[in-house]
This record gives structure tokens, sequence and C-alpha cells, in this order.
């Protein structure tokens, strides 16, 4: 039986109660979630995350619950050079790896019965849920910061996404949608509360154990905003350490801009001044989240880096010179591996996570 | 031992004789390639289209030849209606189809020791091949119509192509791009000419069939502009059934705008005025291949039809709807659905073949 259950005090809350964080105003776990127990349970027939489908939790009538998919998942994984992995996590339905936690949100709104929800998002997260909510029949109300990118608006109007454009930061965008929510009863389908969608996320983990035959790479780099894709991804790591199939979980690098770098801060590093990244999908000042993220890299035996604007740009002419077009954001933790210095792990893998087209800014070559 | 074979005279030339095309003027097929013989062959654990390994071309030293991959192919399939299939082939590393030709076009360039080649498109062949030219560390100029979307040619700059726009239409864009092989001596990447391309395309077939489980559809309905796609499939469906795998290719209909409808010109069937379509992927008057492409199709059993710009918006507007967001030129194929009539076969299967943020032309819902 699955239940909420606060990150921080451990009260639990059924999923019909209509909360979306505990009273004590802790982020909400899932319990009761199945985990990844052998590879026998795999439907290598699927050619998406659904080839987990008995590794994820599911709400609703029926055998799996509601299902809503778009074919995420399964994105490939490429070699760039020595010891270094990427993994075109952007080769998804909306061209980003967000849709991993969308389908099991929006799955699980349509299981209980949702027909309105509300989210907020710096830009992908919106565009993702707004397309699975349009894929099951779910009124969607998104809210954005005005800073957002033109490409990442026009996507979310065109899945007919009632679009809220807030003057203001992410964390006051996060408030607004947060009154609507009070205000109108809908569903708050949000990427940093829910727990489904860290759960659809973690299946970014057990496709790299299945595509490298097992073999794990030894640190994986992720751009950490929210932390969606960290958290996510350390939730299938340790399913699959539970589970005994893999020894040793990679450690887990969060890797943020120099100029807004939470993370760093509240590990009492000096970083540089506060200012607009063109990292836009990370630019997250307060995540709710921040002690949950920090507990995930110590426990893996990571760290927490960050990058200056003109390593970004650097990493992403760089990808693009071997043929890779990504946006900003996504080539964040690829402009990281330089940062590793002589204790860079042998292996390397890094989540390319948006698509170029999301993004305006140009890549000088 | 590969050799080109020119599909009108029969007439073989090597691969080192640096000729595109057939002295009589005819394109070329490739005499030599391998084909899908068994499933056996299948190497699962690549989830890419190098998974039929086995089933494709190639060139160079080593036992595979040379081989420049982006991770492409695998795309999902997913079901939108009754009897209804969609495969989300955008989901790519440059975000079009055009992918699966254009790594097996450059690898085989590659094989050859190519440094310098030349391509012509009107739009997402031309990106695909910069991608994979900058991947294999070769120069790459890409000559496109002054009419192609913006978000292209950005793309396109972004992979470090050399970009010649040329202020004509599509047909003279292909001109100048063979004056300038002529001239230069370079490699001429043509998506149209090169029967290496298809035999990346044919991959597509080989996806559909081991993805639905050796039950394949009655009908495929593809965009045809220089019927790349048509093509390709038609060779991937025919080595199936030369394999004995299938007991019928689908049936394959070739779906083109009223505004730019050569094939159904040349069938007799009267047409709109011919005039600037939104579907700029398929906006090719005078395909080089056009027999060939009515060949391919009366083969199958399928036919030719054209579809409104009206019916390409409202196709695109219905794929929204289901959260699926593609360029107009996809959507053209899916508006042809409602023209099979009480003809319209049980299964359909139809490739969404662009992203949405390719082009800048909006769908109103």
């Amino acid at each position: 039986m699955l239940s909420y259950q606060c990150h921080d005090c451990a009260q639990t809350h059924g999923l019909h109660e209509g909360v979306w964080r505990c009273p004590c105003g802790g982020a909400f776990d899932l319990a009761g979630a199945p985990s990844f127990a052998s590879f026998e349970g795999v439907d290598s027939s699927q050619w998406s995350l659904w080839r987990y489908r008995h590794a994820l939790p599911s709400v609703g009538e029926g055998d799996h619950g509601s299902q809503v998919t778009l074919g995420e998942g399964c994105t490939p994984v490429v070699r760039t050079g020595e010891g270094v992995l990427v993994k075109l996590d952007f080769a998804m339905p909306t061209l980003s790896f967000k849709d991993r936690g969308s389908a099991l949100l929006v799955s699980a709104a349509k299981g209980l019965g949702v027909k309105h929800l509300v989210a907020d998002s710096s830009g992908n997260a919106g565009t993702s849920i707004a397309a699975y909510a349009a894929s099951a029949g779910i009124h969607a109300e998104v809210f954005v910061p005005s800073s957002t990118s033109p490409g990442k608006v026009a996507q979310l109007d065109a899945y007919g996404a009632h679009v809220c454009v807030v003057e203001g930061t992410r964390a006051e965008t996060a408030q607004a949608a947060i009154a609507r929510v009070t205000q109108s009863g809908a569903f708050y389908a949000s990427h940093v509360y829910s727990p489904f969608f860290h759960h659809g996320v973690k299946t970014f983990a057990f496709e790299c154990f299945e595509q490298l035959d097992g073999t794990l790479p030894n640190a994986i780099l992720l751009p950490a905003g929210n932390g969606t894709l960290l958290i996510g991804a350390s939730i299938g790591f340790n399913e699959l350490a539970a589970a005994g199939l893999v020894r040793q979980v990679p450690r887990l690098y969060a890797i943020q801009a120099d100029r807004c770098a939470p993370l760093a801060s509240a590990r009492g590093v000096a970083v540089g001044e506060s200012a607009k990244t063109e990292a836009e999908g990370i630019a997250i000042a307060e995540p709710p989240r921040l002690a949950q993220m920090l507990e995930v890299v110590d426990a893996s035996g990571g760290d927490v880096l960050t990058v200056s604007e003109g390593e970004i740009q650097r990493a992403r002419s760089d990808l693009l010179r071997l043929g890779l077009y990504v946006e900003p954001t996504a080539a964040v933790a690829y402009a990281a591996i330089e940062r590793l210095g002589k204790d860079r792990p042998e292996s390397i893998l890094v989540p390319l996570t948006g698509a170029g087209l999301k993004s305006p800014a140009k890549a000088p070559l």
C-alpha cells in the first residue's frame, strides 16, 4: 500500500488526503513503493522506462494502475572521450529528462482521479508535465518565471496548458502556484515535492546499469537545481545496491553554476556573486530539498562543484564539436569534468538533460 | 564487396571512384550490402540502430568499418487511437529521423577517408549530416534554401558547419551544392543520392518489426519529399520479407502537401495550386528519385495521397492534444489518416519525423 512519508519527521499520509507536503514542512518520500529486485522482472520488449514497470509505483484500477506514456526513456549512451560517457537524456518526447518523472507523476494523478493540476517550473518540468497532462486529458495550469526561454513557453502553450508568467523569482513562481492550489483545490503536480516524480527519474539508474552491462561508472556528474535527477538517480542506484546487483553506488556529484550555488553556500564554500546564469534550468536559489540533496551526495561519496559561465559555454562548444547540441543547463555537468582534477575517477557518466533548441543562447565555437 | 549500382541502367561503380550518380543520370542503389537474415544477429545490448549492425553496410578497416554514432535509433512507438500507432522518430540526437541515414552515410564517408563533405537540404538532413560530420571530424559545407526555418539554420550553425544560404528553390540549392562538389572535389554527402543513407533509414523497418513483436501494421503513412524514409523503409521491409520473417510488406502510403505534390501530379491527379507549404521538409518539387518512389508505393500496394494546409494544421493540433509536439512536416502523414476513408486498413503506423521546436509555425488548438 503506497503512502506519502515525510522525509523529515517520518509521519505518513494517504495519497487521497490531498496533501502535497507534511504539516511539519517536510517533503515527502514514497513509502511502500516497489523496488528493483532482479533483472528477471524487466520487460525488454518495452522500449521505454515501462520496461521497469515491476519496480514502479502505480495508482488506480487494474494490475498496473493508470499509465500515461509518450514513450519516454531508453535513451542512448555514447562515449565522448577517454573514460567519459554521456547519456542523451534529451532524446525524449518533450526533449528533456523530465519526461521520466512526468510520466509517473501524471500516471499517479490520473489514477487518483485528478481533472485539474497546477505545476510550476523554470521551464522543462512544466513543459513535460503539460504534455503528459494533455495526453491524460487533465487540465494543466503551469506557472513559470518571466525569465523562462521563449522556446519553452512556446512549447508549453502548444501543449494547451494555461501558462501563468510570474514577474518574479523562481521561488515567487512556486509561491504563486501554491496559492493557486490552495485556492482552487487542484492537484499540485510538483516535480520538486511529489515523490512520484523521483520514482520516474530513478529509471535513469536502471538504464545505466542495463546499458553498461552491469558495470556502473565510478562517478556521475549531475546538474542540480531542485535535485530531481540527483535524488531520483540516487533512489535507483540504491535499489540496485539493496538488491545486491551492484557493489557500490557511483559517486554522485551535484553541479551548479557559480552564479546560483546554494549547495556550495550551504557547505560554506564562497562562490561568485549571485547573478543571472545561462543555466536557467538549475537557477534555483532556495531548493526545498536542499538538505536531502546534500545527504544524497555525501552518502555516495560524491561532492558539490560549481562552474563559471565561461566554463558552461566552453563545455557547450566542446559538445557541439562532437555533434551534440544541448541547452546551457545541460552543459553544466559536462563542464565540471575539468574541475575533478587529479582526483578524477576512472569512468564518468554525464547526462545531457535538455535539447539545444530549448534555449536561444548561442554557443560560440 | 560493396559497390554502387545504378537504379536505372544497373551499371556498377566502385565506392572509391568518387562518383555520386551514374553517368546515365540514374541514382545509385548499393550492391553487395548485407541484409537482415535473422533475429539471432540482433545485438540487443545496443540501444541504437547499431543493434542491427549485422545487416548494415560498412566501409573501412576493422570488422565493422568506421562507425560514427551519436546513439540514433530505438525510438518509441505509442498508440494514439483505435488501430493507430505513432513512432516518435524525432527522439533522436538531432531531433529528426534523418539521424538514421546520417549515421550510415557519415560512417561510410569516414571509412572512405573523406575530410570535407558537401550536403544540401531543406533543413533536417543537413542539420543531421552536420552533426555527424562534426562527430567524425569531417569539415561540412551545407547548402540550404533561404526558406529554411531559423531554428534549423541555428542548429546547423551551432554544429560548426559552413552554412551556404541559397536565394532560390530547393532544386537550385542542390545545383549550387553539386557545383561546389565539382569545383572542390569534396565528397557529396547527399541524403537523396547516397544509398548509404537509405541503408541507415531501413532500420526504421527493423525496429517496427522488433517492437511490435513481429506483427507489422497493415499500412504505414510516410511524409514524402525526396523519399528517403519511403525508400529506406521499403528496403528494410523487403529484407524482412526476403528472410521469410514477414509474409507481407505493409502498404506504404506516400503523403505530400497539396501545394507541392509531384507524386500525385505524376499520377495525373489534379492538385491545388503550387505554393509555399508549412511542410517545408517535403517541399520538393522535383525529387530526383520520383520514379523509384512510385515503384516502392506500387510494389507495396500502397498509394499516393495529398493533404491541405488546413488538414496539416489540424493534425498538428490533434497531436498536441495528445502531448506530441511535432513540426508541420511531421504532421502531414498523420493528417492523411482521415483521407483513407472506408478503405482504411485495420492497423496504421505513422512516423513522427521531426520535433516541434524545429519549426516556428504555431499550431492553433
